[in-house]
């Protein structure tokens, strides 16, 4: 019951069960490593957006400043992993990210729509399992870390929604949402083996 | 003889020609939105790289900083191409680019040291004509922008220098540069008729 204890997320049709928060506490350096890629893939998905839609300037401005934050995380939970020994390294990716990126359309103006609809779920979802972490890792000099961060993915989830609602009208925007947000939460349904944010 | 002005440049065998000069003073705003480019695809090839090496963690280190960096330049020269009024959109990319990129031999370990030294030389490139446009340009706001860029591109080539000699013999990067730096002044030694960065 320990989503429960957080207000919900708009964006999240299901909350997180208490068994991610088990694994992940379990096997916090893995996950700290996991962390890393994410917030180096999440500034790399806001470059590409940049690189695809060049003409869009309030995007780019808005992907600019979301880029800039995520290499700020990237560098930080960098930090943490060398404080505590942790070697740099690839890990494998949980089924998450390409399960939703099979959703997104490929033709436009539906695939800019599916592209920012994920992008903000992505953040919905992290900002969601950093509060857990934050509020469950013993250290409190992580889970302040964690707090940091949280505030920052929930605006980023909230710049995406802005975005989407610029370019699209609200009420395709909403109902495309729902369409996204049902299979991100069946993604997470069965918790991966690996322990990863989005396991 | 506008080149011989400036201090050569360490990577570079031949400094950039007067007429590159005149081509850019006459097309700033094209010139403008091309280093605009640039500076993301700066930022992208940063991030690029740490993705295919994420253990190296000194790289993945400096590399971080560049991008970071890469993105602050991207968004000063948006807000320089804001206030002439030139709006963002795309731009055929000179022949500079991919031709470099044809050096990057496809096995490791060759491939990390012509990366490393492929973006080191984009690096100098850039900081010798940012030093040109510094030189010449008569608005002395925008003057002062390109010092201060022309002073973090050259950190920058420093930046990947460090790196090809930690991770190479340094008898090897020598030779290997020289054989691109040869390259590189070839692909500018005709004038590209598109005025760009690096035309
Ligand atoms: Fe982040
Ligand atoms: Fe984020
Ligand atoms: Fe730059
Ligand atoms: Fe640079």
């Amino acid at each position: 019951m320990v989503a429960s204890e957080l207000p919900k997320i708009k964006f999240l049709q299901q909350p997180t069960a208490s068994a991610w928060v088990e694994q992940a506490l379990a096997n916090l350096d893995t996950v700290l490593l996991d962390h890393s890629h994410c917030e180096r893939k999440a500034a790399g998905v806001a470059l590409n957006l940049m690189f695809r839609y060049p003409s869009n300037t309030k995007m780019v401005k808005a992907l600019t400043a979301i880029a800039k934050e995520e290499l700020e995380h990237f560098e930080q939970v960098n930090q943490i992993l060398e404080r505590r020994g942790v070697p740099l390294g690839p890990l494998s990716a949980p089924p998450y990210g390409a399960g939703l990126n099979q959703q997104i359309r490929r033709n436009e103006p539906e695939r800019l729509l599916d592209f920012l609809l994920v992008c903000g779920l992505i953040e919905a979802r992290s900002h969601e399992r950093l509060s857990l972490l934050a509020a469950h890792v013993p250290d409190p000099e992580l889970a302040r870390f964690y707090r940091v961060l949280m505030a920052s993915e929930a605006r980023h989830y909230g710049a995406y929604w802005v975005l989407a609602t610029t370019y699209y009208e609200r009420s395709l925007v909403e109902q495309r949402l729902e369409e996204l947000a049902t299979v991100e939460s069946q993604l997470l349904a069965m918790l991966h083996p690996e322990p990863r944010i989005h396991s």
